[in-house]
Protein backbone atom coordinates (compact mmCIF):
# COMPACT_ATOMS: atom_id res chain seq x y z
CA UNK A 1 0.00 0.00 0.00
CA UNK A 2 1.20 3.63 -0.81
CA UNK A 3 2.26 5.61 1.85
CA UNK A 4 4.61 8.93 2.67
CA UNK A 5 7.76 8.41 4.48
CA UNK A 6 9.85 10.99 5.97
CA UNK A 7 13.14 10.28 5.48
CA UNK A 8 16.48 12.64 6.97
CA UNK A 9 19.43 12.75 5.03
CA UNK A 10 23.05 13.57 5.65
CA UNK A 11 25.03 14.96 2.90
CA UNK A 12 29.38 15.72 2.14
CA UNK A 13 27.99 18.98 -0.23
CA UNK A 14 31.57 19.31 -1.49
CA UNK A 15 31.09 17.57 -4.84
CA UNK A 16 27.46 18.52 -5.74
CA UNK A 17 25.33 21.37 -7.80
CA UNK A 18 23.55 22.24 -4.02
CA UNK A 19 20.34 20.33 -2.97
CA UNK A 20 17.86 20.97 -5.83
CA UNK A 21 17.62 18.67 -9.40
CA UNK A 22 19.08 20.29 -12.00
CA UNK A 23 18.72 19.29 -15.70
CA UNK A 24 22.91 18.99 -16.31
CA UNK A 25 24.45 18.64 -12.98
CA UNK A 26 25.29 16.02 -9.98
CA UNK A 27 22.52 17.08 -7.13
CA UNK A 28 21.36 15.58 -4.29
CA UNK A 29 18.13 15.46 -5.06
CA UNK A 30 18.88 13.47 -7.89
CA UNK A 31 20.81 10.90 -6.43
CA UNK A 32 18.48 10.12 -3.86
CA UNK A 33 15.83 9.45 -7.22
CA UNK A 34 17.95 7.21 -8.67
CA UNK A 35 18.37 5.22 -6.03
CA UNK A 36 14.32 5.40 -5.10
CA UNK A 37 13.87 4.45 -8.25
CA UNK A 38 16.11 1.58 -8.03
CA UNK A 39 13.91 0.20 -5.19
CA UNK A 40 10.39 0.47 -7.48
CA UNK A 41 9.63 4.74 -6.96
CA UNK A 42 8.05 5.61 -9.75
CA UNK A 43 7.60 9.28 -8.31
CA UNK A 44 8.69 12.70 -10.83
CA UNK A 45 9.78 14.61 -7.88
CA UNK A 46 10.94 14.34 -3.96
CA UNK A 47 9.30 16.55 -1.87
CA UNK A 48 12.55 18.36 0.55
CA UNK A 49 12.21 20.87 3.35
CA UNK A 50 14.85 23.32 1.58
CA UNK A 51 17.15 24.19 -0.98
CA UNK A 52 21.16 24.03 0.03
CA UNK A 53 23.12 25.68 -2.58
CA UNK A 54 26.22 23.81 -4.09
CA UNK A 55 28.70 23.18 -1.76
CA UNK A 56 26.86 23.59 1.30
CA UNK A 57 26.74 20.18 3.96
CA UNK A 58 23.53 18.76 5.47
CA UNK A 59 23.43 16.34 8.71
CA UNK A 60 19.31 17.10 9.02
CA UNK A 61 18.17 17.17 5.63
CA UNK A 62 14.03 16.42 5.53
CA UNK A 63 12.72 14.74 2.15
CA UNK A 64 9.19 13.05 1.63
CA UNK A 65 7.82 10.73 -0.79
CA UNK A 66 5.07 7.84 -1.29
CA UNK A 67 6.28 4.41 -1.42
CA UNK A 68 4.14 1.00 -1.75
CA UNK A 69 6.99 -0.55 0.95
CA UNK A 70 6.44 -3.66 2.47
CA UNK A 71 8.80 -4.49 4.41
CA UNK A 72 10.26 -2.93 7.81
CA UNK A 73 11.41 0.83 7.81
CA UNK A 74 15.48 -0.12 8.32
CA UNK A 75 15.24 -2.75 5.72
CA UNK A 76 14.44 0.99 3.77
CA UNK A 77 17.13 3.01 4.96
CA UNK A 78 19.66 0.00 3.82
CA UNK A 79 17.83 -0.06 0.53
CA UNK A 80 18.49 3.29 0.12
CA UNK A 81 21.93 3.35 1.36
CA UNK A 82 23.06 0.89 -0.95
CA UNK A 83 22.03 2.74 -3.54
CA UNK A 84 23.48 5.80 -2.79
CA UNK A 85 27.03 7.59 -2.91
CA UNK A 86 28.87 7.19 0.37
CA UNK A 87 28.49 11.05 0.18
CA UNK A 88 24.68 10.92 1.19
CA UNK A 89 23.40 8.97 3.80
CA UNK A 90 19.73 8.12 4.90
CA UNK A 91 19.78 8.38 8.69
CA UNK A 92 16.37 7.98 9.49
CA UNK A 93 13.32 6.88 7.68
CA UNK A 94 9.94 7.11 9.15
CA UNK A 95 6.06 6.88 8.00
CA UNK A 96 4.39 10.32 7.86
CA UNK A 97 0.99 11.42 7.44
CA UNK A 98 -0.23 11.29 3.97
CA UNK A 99 -0.41 15.30 3.75
CA UNK A 100 2.63 15.29 4.85
CA UNK A 101 5.01 18.10 2.82
CA UNK A 102 8.69 18.89 4.72
CA UNK A 103 8.51 22.51 3.47
CA UNK A 104 5.32 23.51 4.26
CA UNK A 105 5.08 21.65 7.07
CA UNK A 106 8.38 23.02 8.92
CA UNK A 107 8.23 25.19 11.92
CA UNK A 108 12.03 26.28 11.67
CA UNK A 109 15.45 25.12 10.38
CA UNK A 110 18.46 25.10 12.34
CA UNK A 111 22.23 26.14 10.76
CA UNK A 112 25.45 25.38 12.08
CA UNK A 113 28.62 27.78 10.66
CA UNK A 114 31.81 26.85 11.49
CA UNK A 115 34.88 28.58 11.41
CA UNK A 116 38.62 27.77 12.31
CA UNK A 117 40.86 30.62 13.16
CA UNK A 118 44.46 29.83 11.99
CA UNK A 119 47.09 31.49 10.27
CA UNK A 120 47.79 28.48 7.58
CA UNK A 121 45.81 26.52 5.61
CA UNK A 122 44.64 23.33 7.54
CA UNK A 123 43.80 20.78 4.83
CA UNK A 124 42.48 17.94 7.60
CA UNK A 125 40.08 20.93 8.67
CA UNK A 126 38.84 22.78 6.09
CA UNK A 127 36.69 20.77 3.71
CA UNK A 128 33.84 21.32 6.82
CA UNK A 129 34.88 25.34 7.81
CA UNK A 130 36.08 28.65 6.48
CA UNK A 131 39.43 29.46 7.87
CA UNK A 132 39.79 32.71 9.23
CA UNK A 133 42.61 34.85 9.97
CA UNK A 134 43.57 36.96 11.98
CA UNK A 135 41.29 36.38 15.13
CA UNK A 136 38.03 37.50 15.02
CA UNK A 137 36.82 39.16 18.37
CA UNK A 138 34.64 36.75 20.28
CA UNK A 139 32.57 39.70 22.40
CA UNK A 140 32.02 41.69 18.41
CA UNK A 141 30.81 38.03 17.44
CA UNK A 142 27.91 37.79 20.13
CA UNK A 143 27.19 41.24 20.20
CA UNK A 144 26.37 40.86 16.52
CA UNK A 145 24.23 37.46 16.72
CA UNK A 146 22.08 39.11 19.43
CA UNK A 147 21.29 41.74 17.17
CA UNK A 148 19.94 39.44 14.84
CA UNK A 149 17.63 38.02 16.93
CA UNK A 150 13.70 38.56 16.19
CA UNK A 151 11.76 39.54 13.28
CA UNK A 152 13.31 41.69 11.18
CA UNK A 153 13.28 42.33 7.51
CA UNK A 154 15.99 40.77 6.15
CA UNK A 155 15.98 42.32 2.60
CA UNK A 156 20.13 43.27 2.85
CA UNK A 157 20.78 39.73 3.78
CA UNK A 158 19.07 38.14 1.23
CA UNK A 159 16.39 37.51 -1.78
CA UNK A 160 13.21 35.45 -1.53
CA UNK A 161 12.78 32.10 -2.94
CA UNK A 162 9.88 33.12 -4.62
CA UNK A 163 10.11 36.06 -6.82
CA UNK A 164 9.48 39.26 -4.88
CA UNK A 165 8.07 37.10 -2.39
CA UNK A 166 8.15 38.67 1.11
CA UNK A 167 11.95 39.54 3.23
CA UNK A 168 10.69 39.12 7.14
CA UNK A 169 11.89 36.38 8.39
CA UNK A 170 11.73 35.25 12.53
CA UNK A 171 15.12 34.48 13.87
CA UNK A 172 14.94 32.43 17.14
CA UNK A 173 18.27 31.43 17.92
CA UNK A 174 21.36 33.12 17.47
CA UNK A 175 24.50 32.50 18.95
CA UNK A 176 28.45 31.99 18.80
CA UNK A 177 30.54 29.17 20.42
CA UNK A 178 33.52 28.85 20.98
CA UNK A 179 36.09 26.12 21.29
CA UNK A 180 39.86 26.66 21.19
CA UNK A 181 40.63 27.05 17.19
CA UNK A 182 37.30 26.42 16.32
CA UNK A 183 34.33 28.51 16.22
CA UNK A 184 30.39 27.54 15.77
CA UNK A 185 27.32 30.06 14.79
CA UNK A 186 24.61 28.12 15.35
CA UNK A 187 21.00 30.41 13.97
CA UNK A 188 17.18 28.99 13.80
CA UNK A 189 14.85 30.85 12.01
CA UNK A 190 11.03 30.24 10.93
CA UNK A 191 12.73 30.33 7.68
CA UNK A 192 15.60 31.83 5.74
CA UNK A 193 16.11 33.98 2.75
CA UNK A 194 18.44 32.17 -0.37
CA UNK A 195 22.40 33.17 0.57
CA UNK A 196 20.93 34.37 4.49
CA UNK A 197 23.13 32.71 6.73
CA UNK A 198 26.59 33.14 4.44
CA UNK A 199 25.53 37.03 4.58
CA UNK A 200 25.02 37.08 8.14
CA UNK A 201 28.25 35.14 8.43
CA UNK A 202 30.41 37.46 6.30
CA UNK A 203 28.94 40.56 7.79
CA UNK A 204 29.44 39.29 11.51
CA UNK A 205 33.03 38.24 10.73
CA UNK A 206 33.48 41.51 9.25
CA UNK A 207 32.92 43.37 12.03
CA UNK A 208 34.57 41.28 14.53
CA UNK A 209 37.82 41.60 12.62
CA UNK A 210 37.42 45.54 12.40
CA UNK A 211 36.82 45.80 8.58
CA UNK A 212 32.91 46.68 9.44
CA UNK A 213 31.19 48.89 11.90
CA UNK A 214 28.49 47.58 13.84
CA UNK A 215 26.18 50.51 12.68
CA UNK A 216 26.62 48.32 8.93
CA UNK A 217 24.72 45.37 10.90
CA UNK A 218 21.96 47.63 12.83
CA UNK A 219 21.46 49.76 9.58
CA UNK A 220 20.73 46.58 7.42
CA UNK A 221 18.45 45.37 9.74
CA UNK A 222 16.26 48.74 10.36
CA UNK A 223 16.10 49.76 6.75
CA UNK A 224 14.94 47.43 4.14
CA UNK A 225 16.23 49.44 1.48
CA UNK A 226 19.66 49.60 2.41
CA UNK A 227 20.75 47.57 -0.56
CA UNK A 228 22.12 43.65 -0.09
CA UNK A 229 25.60 43.03 1.77
CA UNK A 230 28.26 42.76 -0.84
CA UNK A 231 29.94 39.30 0.34
CA UNK A 232 29.36 35.67 1.28
CA UNK A 233 30.88 33.35 3.70
CA UNK A 234 31.69 30.43 1.61
CA UNK A 235 29.48 27.41 0.67
CA UNK A 236 32.02 24.76 2.72
CA UNK A 237 31.57 26.01 6.27
CA UNK A 238 27.87 25.47 5.90
CA UNK A 239 25.94 22.58 7.23
CA UNK A 240 21.77 22.64 7.66
CA UNK A 241 21.60 21.07 10.89
CA UNK A 242 18.06 20.18 11.44
CA UNK A 243 13.98 21.33 10.20
CA UNK A 244 11.74 21.30 13.33
CA UNK A 245 8.24 20.01 12.69
CA UNK A 246 5.29 20.25 15.12
CA UNK A 247 4.76 17.09 17.08
CA UNK A 248 1.87 15.66 14.86
CA UNK A 249 4.94 15.04 12.04
CA UNK A 250 7.85 14.38 13.35
CA UNK B 1 73.64 30.40 0.33
CA UNK B 2 72.36 26.71 0.50
CA UNK B 3 71.18 25.51 3.35
CA UNK B 4 68.77 22.86 4.80
CA UNK B 5 65.27 23.38 5.94
CA UNK B 6 62.86 21.40 7.96
CA UNK B 7 59.23 21.54 7.15
CA UNK B 8 56.15 20.70 8.93
CA UNK B 9 53.34 19.57 6.35
CA UNK B 10 50.11 18.66 6.76
CA UNK B 11 47.99 16.33 4.51
CA UNK B 12 44.08 15.27 3.26
CA UNK B 13 45.42 11.98 1.78
CA UNK B 14 42.23 10.79 0.50
CA UNK B 15 43.65 11.64 -3.11
CA UNK B 16 47.10 10.17 -2.76
CA UNK B 17 48.66 7.57 -3.69
CA UNK B 18 51.18 7.79 -0.01
CA UNK B 19 53.72 9.63 0.64
CA UNK B 20 56.72 8.37 -1.40
CA UNK B 21 57.07 9.60 -4.99
CA UNK B 22 56.03 7.08 -8.00
CA UNK B 23 56.67 7.28 -11.12
CA UNK B 24 52.79 7.60 -12.48
CA UNK B 25 50.71 8.25 -9.25
CA UNK B 26 49.57 11.34 -7.46
CA UNK B 27 52.07 11.19 -4.27
CA UNK B 28 52.46 14.17 -1.63
CA UNK B 29 56.55 14.03 -1.91
CA UNK B 30 55.82 14.24 -5.85
CA UNK B 31 53.27 17.44 -5.01
CA UNK B 32 55.85 19.15 -2.70
CA UNK B 33 58.94 18.40 -4.77
CA UNK B 34 56.80 20.26 -7.77
CA UNK B 35 56.24 22.87 -5.37
CA UNK B 36 60.14 23.14 -4.38
CA UNK B 37 60.82 23.26 -8.52
CA UNK B 38 58.16 26.47 -8.66
CA UNK B 39 60.56 28.43 -6.17
CA UNK B 40 64.36 27.43 -7.73
CA UNK B 41 65.08 23.95 -6.22
CA UNK B 42 67.42 21.88 -7.95
CA UNK B 43 67.42 19.04 -6.14
CA UNK B 44 66.39 15.13 -6.87
CA UNK B 45 64.76 14.33 -3.56
CA UNK B 46 63.39 15.78 -0.84
CA UNK B 47 63.97 13.66 2.61
CA UNK B 48 60.57 12.40 4.44
CA UNK B 49 60.30 11.45 8.18
CA UNK B 50 58.15 8.32 6.54
CA UNK B 51 56.04 6.97 4.35
CA UNK B 52 52.12 6.89 5.39
CA UNK B 53 50.15 4.37 3.24
CA UNK B 54 47.70 5.64 0.57
CA UNK B 55 44.87 7.39 1.75
CA UNK B 56 46.58 8.62 5.46
CA UNK B 57 46.44 11.64 6.48
CA UNK B 58 49.35 13.70 8.07
CA UNK B 59 49.42 16.64 10.42
CA UNK B 60 52.66 16.81 11.53
CA UNK B 61 54.75 14.93 8.64
CA UNK B 62 58.28 16.45 8.34
CA UNK B 63 60.45 17.20 5.45
CA UNK B 64 63.37 18.26 4.54
CA UNK B 65 65.60 19.93 1.64
CA UNK B 66 68.62 21.98 0.93
CA UNK B 67 67.28 25.99 -0.92
CA UNK B 68 69.58 28.77 -1.61
CA UNK B 69 66.67 31.21 0.00
CA UNK B 70 67.73 34.82 1.10
CA UNK B 71 64.18 35.69 1.87
CA UNK B 72 62.05 35.38 5.52
CA UNK B 73 61.28 32.11 6.77
CA UNK B 74 57.65 33.19 6.45
CA UNK B 75 57.86 34.18 2.64
CA UNK B 76 59.36 30.55 2.25
CA UNK B 77 56.34 29.14 3.67
CA UNK B 78 53.94 30.95 1.77
CA UNK B 79 55.53 30.46 -1.41
CA UNK B 80 55.56 26.46 -1.01
CA UNK B 81 51.38 26.98 -0.07
CA UNK B 82 50.72 28.52 -3.26
CA UNK B 83 52.92 25.94 -5.32
CA UNK B 84 50.79 23.69 -3.42
CA UNK B 85 47.27 21.89 -4.19
CA UNK B 86 44.65 23.13 -1.10
CA UNK B 87 45.12 18.74 0.17
CA UNK B 88 48.66 19.80 1.27
CA UNK B 89 49.75 22.63 3.47
CA UNK B 90 53.03 23.76 4.87
CA UNK B 91 52.29 24.22 8.55
CA UNK B 92 55.70 25.57 9.82
CA UNK B 93 59.71 25.92 7.82
CA UNK B 94 62.87 26.44 9.83
CA UNK B 95 66.45 26.50 9.08
CA UNK B 96 67.96 23.19 10.30
CA UNK B 97 71.58 22.09 10.63
CA UNK B 98 73.18 20.71 7.51
CA UNK B 99 73.23 17.30 8.08
CA UNK B 100 69.53 17.17 9.29
CA UNK B 101 67.76 14.28 8.35
CA UNK B 102 64.29 14.01 9.55
CA UNK B 103 64.09 9.80 9.09
CA UNK B 104 67.11 8.95 10.86
CA UNK B 105 66.92 11.64 13.51
CA UNK B 106 63.86 11.04 14.68
CA UNK B 107 63.34 9.64 18.49
CA UNK B 108 59.63 9.03 17.86
CA UNK B 109 56.27 9.37 15.98
CA UNK B 110 53.06 9.59 17.51
CA UNK B 111 49.58 8.68 14.70
CA UNK B 112 46.26 8.68 16.07
CA UNK B 113 43.78 6.32 14.85
CA UNK B 114 40.08 7.80 14.61
CA UNK B 115 36.95 5.84 14.77
CA UNK B 116 33.09 6.91 14.95
CA UNK B 117 30.48 4.87 16.24
CA UNK B 118 27.28 5.24 14.50
CA UNK B 119 24.77 2.55 13.31
CA UNK B 120 24.39 5.05 10.08
CA UNK B 121 26.71 6.26 7.51
CA UNK B 122 27.64 10.02 8.27
CA UNK B 123 29.09 11.47 5.45
CA UNK B 124 30.56 14.45 7.42
CA UNK B 125 32.31 12.23 9.64
CA UNK B 126 33.67 9.39 7.72
CA UNK B 127 36.32 11.08 5.42
CA UNK B 128 38.81 11.31 8.37
CA UNK B 129 37.21 8.41 10.42
CA UNK B 130 36.47 4.83 10.62
CA UNK B 131 32.97 4.29 11.13
CA UNK B 132 32.76 0.94 13.96
CA UNK B 133 29.23 -0.33 15.09
CA UNK B 134 28.18 -2.09 17.64
CA UNK B 135 30.05 0.46 20.12
CA UNK B 136 33.71 -1.63 20.81
CA UNK B 137 33.48 -2.22 24.73
CA UNK B 138 36.03 0.65 25.90
CA UNK B 139 37.38 -0.63 28.80
CA UNK B 140 38.71 -3.54 26.64
CA UNK B 141 40.01 -1.30 24.20
CA UNK B 142 41.84 0.63 27.13
CA UNK B 143 42.95 -3.18 28.01
CA UNK B 144 44.48 -4.05 25.02
CA UNK B 145 46.77 -0.66 24.39
CA UNK B 146 47.90 -0.99 27.54
CA UNK B 147 49.33 -4.58 26.79
CA UNK B 148 51.18 -3.02 23.52
CA UNK B 149 53.19 -0.92 25.75
CA UNK B 150 56.91 -1.45 25.46
CA UNK B 151 59.70 -3.03 23.84
CA UNK B 152 58.13 -5.79 22.09
CA UNK B 153 59.23 -7.82 18.41
CA UNK B 154 55.81 -6.45 16.43
CA UNK B 155 56.10 -8.86 14.03
CA UNK B 156 52.65 -10.35 14.01
CA UNK B 157 51.53 -6.75 13.38
CA UNK B 158 54.22 -5.91 9.93
CA UNK B 159 57.18 -5.78 8.17
CA UNK B 160 59.67 -3.75 8.50
CA UNK B 161 60.45 -1.09 5.50
CA UNK B 162 63.80 -2.65 5.05
CA UNK B 163 63.69 -6.40 3.28
CA UNK B 164 64.60 -9.05 5.89
CA UNK B 165 65.01 -5.95 8.80
CA UNK B 166 64.24 -5.95 12.38
CA UNK B 167 60.65 -5.86 13.74
CA UNK B 168 61.13 -5.14 17.28
CA UNK B 169 60.47 -1.85 18.20
CA UNK B 170 59.28 0.53 20.92
CA UNK B 171 55.90 1.49 22.16
CA UNK B 172 55.79 4.45 24.34
CA UNK B 173 52.50 5.50 24.39
CA UNK B 174 49.23 3.40 23.50
CA UNK B 175 45.95 4.33 24.90
CA UNK B 176 41.92 5.64 23.88
CA UNK B 177 40.29 8.69 24.44
CA UNK B 178 36.47 8.72 24.15
CA UNK B 179 34.28 11.23 23.69
CA UNK B 180 30.36 10.64 22.76
CA UNK B 181 30.64 8.96 19.44
CA UNK B 182 34.37 9.98 18.59
CA UNK B 183 37.09 7.35 19.88
CA UNK B 184 40.75 8.11 19.03
CA UNK B 185 43.23 6.01 19.49
CA UNK B 186 46.99 7.61 20.27
CA UNK B 187 50.04 5.49 19.74
CA UNK B 188 54.11 6.78 19.78
CA UNK B 189 56.89 4.52 19.23
CA UNK B 190 60.76 4.83 18.14
CA UNK B 191 59.61 3.72 14.91
CA UNK B 192 57.11 1.90 13.43
CA UNK B 193 56.26 -1.38 10.93
CA UNK B 194 54.55 -1.31 7.74
CA UNK B 195 51.37 -1.37 8.01
CA UNK B 196 51.84 -1.71 11.93
CA UNK B 197 49.15 1.02 13.41
CA UNK B 198 46.54 -0.04 10.84
CA UNK B 199 47.05 -3.80 12.67
CA UNK B 200 47.17 -2.66 15.95
CA UNK B 201 43.55 -0.71 15.43
CA UNK B 202 41.85 -3.56 13.62
CA UNK B 203 42.98 -6.51 16.51
CA UNK B 204 41.69 -4.19 19.21
CA UNK B 205 39.09 -3.21 17.43
CA UNK B 206 38.07 -7.17 16.73
CA UNK B 207 38.80 -7.78 20.58
CA UNK B 208 36.30 -4.77 21.81
CA UNK B 209 33.64 -6.15 20.06
CA UNK B 210 33.78 -10.05 21.34
CA UNK B 211 35.05 -10.82 17.67
CA UNK B 212 38.52 -12.01 18.74
CA UNK B 213 40.11 -13.24 22.31
CA UNK B 214 42.56 -10.79 24.09
CA UNK B 215 44.64 -14.05 23.65
CA UNK B 216 45.33 -13.33 20.56
CA UNK B 217 46.94 -10.01 20.97
CA UNK B 218 49.09 -11.69 23.86
CA UNK B 219 49.82 -13.97 21.43
CA UNK B 220 50.54 -12.20 18.94
CA UNK B 221 53.04 -9.85 21.25
CA UNK B 222 54.54 -13.38 23.07
CA UNK B 223 55.51 -15.08 19.75
CA UNK B 224 57.35 -13.76 16.72
CA UNK B 225 56.25 -16.71 14.52
CA UNK B 226 52.60 -16.49 15.48
CA UNK B 227 51.98 -15.23 12.25
CA UNK B 228 50.74 -12.00 10.30
CA UNK B 229 47.19 -10.70 11.75
CA UNK B 230 44.93 -10.59 9.30
CA UNK B 231 43.24 -7.34 9.10
CA UNK B 232 43.88 -4.21 8.50
CA UNK B 233 41.74 -0.95 10.11
CA UNK B 234 40.74 1.52 6.64
CA UNK B 235 43.85 3.67 6.04
CA UNK B 236 41.31 6.99 6.33
CA UNK B 237 41.42 6.80 9.88
CA UNK B 238 44.99 7.04 10.66
CA UNK B 239 46.62 10.57 10.83
CA UNK B 240 50.63 10.88 11.40
CA UNK B 241 50.00 13.57 14.09
CA UNK B 242 53.97 14.54 14.78
CA UNK B 243 57.27 13.24 14.78
CA UNK B 244 59.78 13.97 17.64
CA UNK B 245 63.34 15.38 17.48
CA UNK B 246 65.76 15.96 19.67
CA UNK B 247 66.03 19.41 20.89
CA UNK B 248 68.92 20.47 18.74
CA UNK B 249 66.95 19.67 15.90
CA UNK B 250 64.01 20.41 16.42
Amino acid sequence: MMARYQVIIGYDGTAFSGMQRQANADTVQGAVENALRQIGWQGSSLLAAGRTDAGVHAAGQVVAFDLDWQHPLIDLQNALNANLPPEISVRDVRQAPPEFHPRFDALSRTYEYRIITEPTRNPLRERYAWRVWPQPEHALLQTCAGLLIGEHDFAAFGTSPIEGGATIRNVYRSEWQFSGSEIRYLVCANAFLYHMVRRMVFLQVEIALGKAEIETLTAALADSAAGIIQGLAPAHGLVLLAVEYPPEVS
